[in-house]
């Protein structure tokens, strides 16, 4: 099936880059393809938010990557770990260096990781938002939460903590999260406890800069925050965060009580960029040449996330971290690899920004396409449409649109299992925040209510 | 809300006998319902084996309990776990002795657990299939090991191991996973990987006594037999398990390798049994009077599989484990709380057969309902309409549906992440059985496919 003629290309890396570089190589027949990812699935990230807030499975924004390429049949795909990259020799090596694939050239398009600033002490006490795992973490911490508080608030406990998230950074990840979280707890858990009025639980969104959604247009930051409030999110603006502790956010004007912090403020290069090279910006992304190569490496292309792509002089801070962003690096990267066998020139990548979008909750989204801005139901109904497009090549599309219409029509969101990554423990532990405020013993009382027989 | 006339009934346990309770008691509004599971959903067991087999979401499967009791206000829902009963003081405590709650009646239903009858050292390498923790185990254990097979295939070590699935127990839940395991792999997988024939994945059913699906008329067994070695599964009868190792199962006849072996060969009562009564049969199960009350208690009452209910003499061995049985038992044993209330008389527990089914694959099941026999075809279709109607107090009893017709039509099924509970490690272990059968030295090598450069 193989011949020594072949190309070895080696794609590390599933994401929207890698997906689309093994698409677009997958179709020259003299080309070898091994795609390696540590899952053996797609992510569909944009809607990760969506997992994270209970109104999504897990599978449905994911899709298995062998089965994508169950057709291409010089695509083999991996589920591996790069450990180590011999750019003499050409040969990389996965797990711990158990195994290795020589190669003639590699795409790396690992994507990001969320970025503390210097602050990695805070990831503990407020996870980000990259993979499947983080989502069903904070959906787990934040039901286990709202349990304890139902078990607590009978015995008349301070539940402040417990009944709190509080979301820091307020782009469009930041703003997902914090509208999913107040529909959350007022339109789908608003009458299921007894202790406490789930419309109660306080979301709140701190934000450094001094809008939300900075990069947009004033007027659709203006009307997030509006609709956030609405939403009866508390908007924080122009706060810096100084600490993280288990039992809450402390910024230069007020701690903030909280058991459930997440952090959508920052992204950094993945650390197997560190691996590679040491053409790399302060963020750990690795410095690309216009055609997408490594800096100063010949067979290294780079994509997505994980790069610094320093030539579009509309972007001077990067390339924003969006799906079209990455998926037009990894057809470059690909076409750029194809040229080379060809004896072709290289091109130049050119970004071609679609717009952006973010949306805020039902029937409420801001978008922005060069010129054009909408707001409110039409730009909500622009996002639909436009990530069940781009949903489409997963299986799934059809099971999403009808929860999202059974969301939409009933207020009853489908995942609220404390279940999978993460399960949060039973009890609440005994140097839990929480149970400091305890008024009085909590080992070994009877429910106050009842009258002792 | 609460006044000390109210009767605290104490349910423990959110199965079908739990749920069902808690709805009979709740419409008494002199009753105060306090509803505790460990987990926060009810989970629809009868179609755990498609979880394990990829074909549906854990929510799919699993609803949240509060939800369920949102507008009934005397029902108080807790995701604890018992830890001990003071049956003189009538206080129930829990996590670990955490917190206590009085009671006047309380109901046990936390239903059964894997038996291995003597081999618990088997649960590791054997897992049952009781939960939903076990079901995405199972899902991932297989996924992975097909993907170690895809690597380690290219190197020409003996793949048997990790390309062979062993059910054993031949009951319903075994031949319903090897059935589901055997269009997985022909079906489902069946163009998915480079290195191995996903057809050829081995799938072994080994059942101890003479027949399939004990209990059910002999053509049932027969046709149940026919139809799964059609789908290509290995029938052996009349086989008993000597032991089980990671690498595969020994039975008196021969040794199956198998890094994917299923125990659904027995269940047997809860620990939980053990803590609050040493009435107990020999298979952990709490003997329970006609009108289900624990053996000589007064207020304790015990439903569903981890009773054994001996006055049924069509059922010298105690009921079958089935969902009606427990639902049933559920409802008498509310009702005669409710009747102790009011100075009635406590009726006897009757069951009701409604019959059993069980399906094989696509278009293939069994059913028997009195003289009534089905198999085929019609037996498939009355399976189906009856778990979609008993799945209609679910939310996701459309997406099930849609998923079910989205998978008849295209043999896509859709949840084939490696995730969850239980996440298979990246590499194949040093000591992995796989491993040892290899033909040369894994640690370092290139690809014997590719000539040096």
């Amino acid at each position: 099936m193989e011949t020594s003629k072949d190309t070895h290309v080696l794609i590390v890396g599933a994401g929207f880059a890698g997906m689309k570089a093994a698409q677009v190589l997958s179709r020259n027949k003299s080309v070898r393809v091994t795609l390696v990812d540590k899952n053996n699935y797609h992510l569909f990230q944009p809607l990760l938010y969506q997992v994270a807030s209970t109104g999504l499975n897990p599978s449905e924004i994911s899709s298995a990557v062998r089965s994508t390429f169950r057709n291409r049949s010089n695509v083999t795909v991996l589920r591996a770990e790069l450990s180590g990259l011999d750019k003499e020799k050409k040969v990389a090596s996965f797990n711990g260096d158990k195994f290795s694939l020589e190669y003639d050239y590699v795409v790396l398009c690992v994507g990001g990781k969320t970025c503390y600033f210097g602050n990695d002490q805070w990831e503990k006490v407020a996870p980000g938002l990259k993979s499947l795992k983080d989502a069903v973490n904070i959906r787990n911490r934040l039901l286990g939460s709202l349990e304890e508080a139902e078990r607590l608030g009978r015995l008349e406990v301070d539940l402040d903590q417990l009944t709190s998230v509080v979301v820091i950074g307020g782009g469009p990840t930041g703003v997902e999260l914090a509208g999913a979280f107040a529909e959350l707890r007022s339109k789908v858990l608003a009458r299921d406890y007894r202790a406490f009025d789930p419309k109660k639980v306080k979301v709140t969104l701190i934000e450094g800069g001094p809008a939300l959604l900075g990069g947009y247009d004033k007027k659709s930051s203006d009307y997030t925050k509006k609709r956030l409030e609405k939403l009866g999110v508390t908007v924080h603006l122009g706060e810096a965060v100084i600490d993280i502790k288990p039992d809450g956010v402390t910024t230069k004007e007020r701690f903030i009580p909280s058991t459930n912090v997440i952090w959508a403020a920052g992204v950094e290069g993945h650390p197997l960029a560190r691996m590679v090279t040491d053409k790399i910006d302060n963020r750990g992304r690795i410095l690309v040449t216009p055609e997408l190569r490594v800096e100063g490496e010949s067979d290294l292309f780079a994509c997505g996330d994980m790069t610094y792509f320093g030539h579009d002089e509309r972007y001077p801070r990067g390339l924003p971290g969006v799906a079209p962003a990455a998926t037009q690096q990894g057809e470059r990267a690909a076409k750029n690899i194809l040229a080379l066998l060809q004896g072709k020139e290289l091109k130049k990548f050119e970004y071609f920004d679609k717009g952006k979008m973010a949306t805020i909750g039902r029937s409420a989204a801001v978008a922005e396409a060069g010129p054009m801005k909408m707001r409110g139901f039409t730009a909500w109904c622009a996002w639909l449409f436009i990530h069940l497009i781009y949903l489409m090549e997963f299986q799934d599309r059809v099971i999403v649109f009808l929860r999202w219409v059974w969301s939409y029509l009933t207020w009853q969101w489908g995942v609220r299992l404390i279940f999978g990554a993460g399960e949060v423990p039973m009890s609440v532990p005994d140097d839990h925040p929480a149970v400091k405020n305890k008024p009085a013993d909590l080992s070994a009382e009877a429910e106050p209510q009842e009258s002792k027989p």
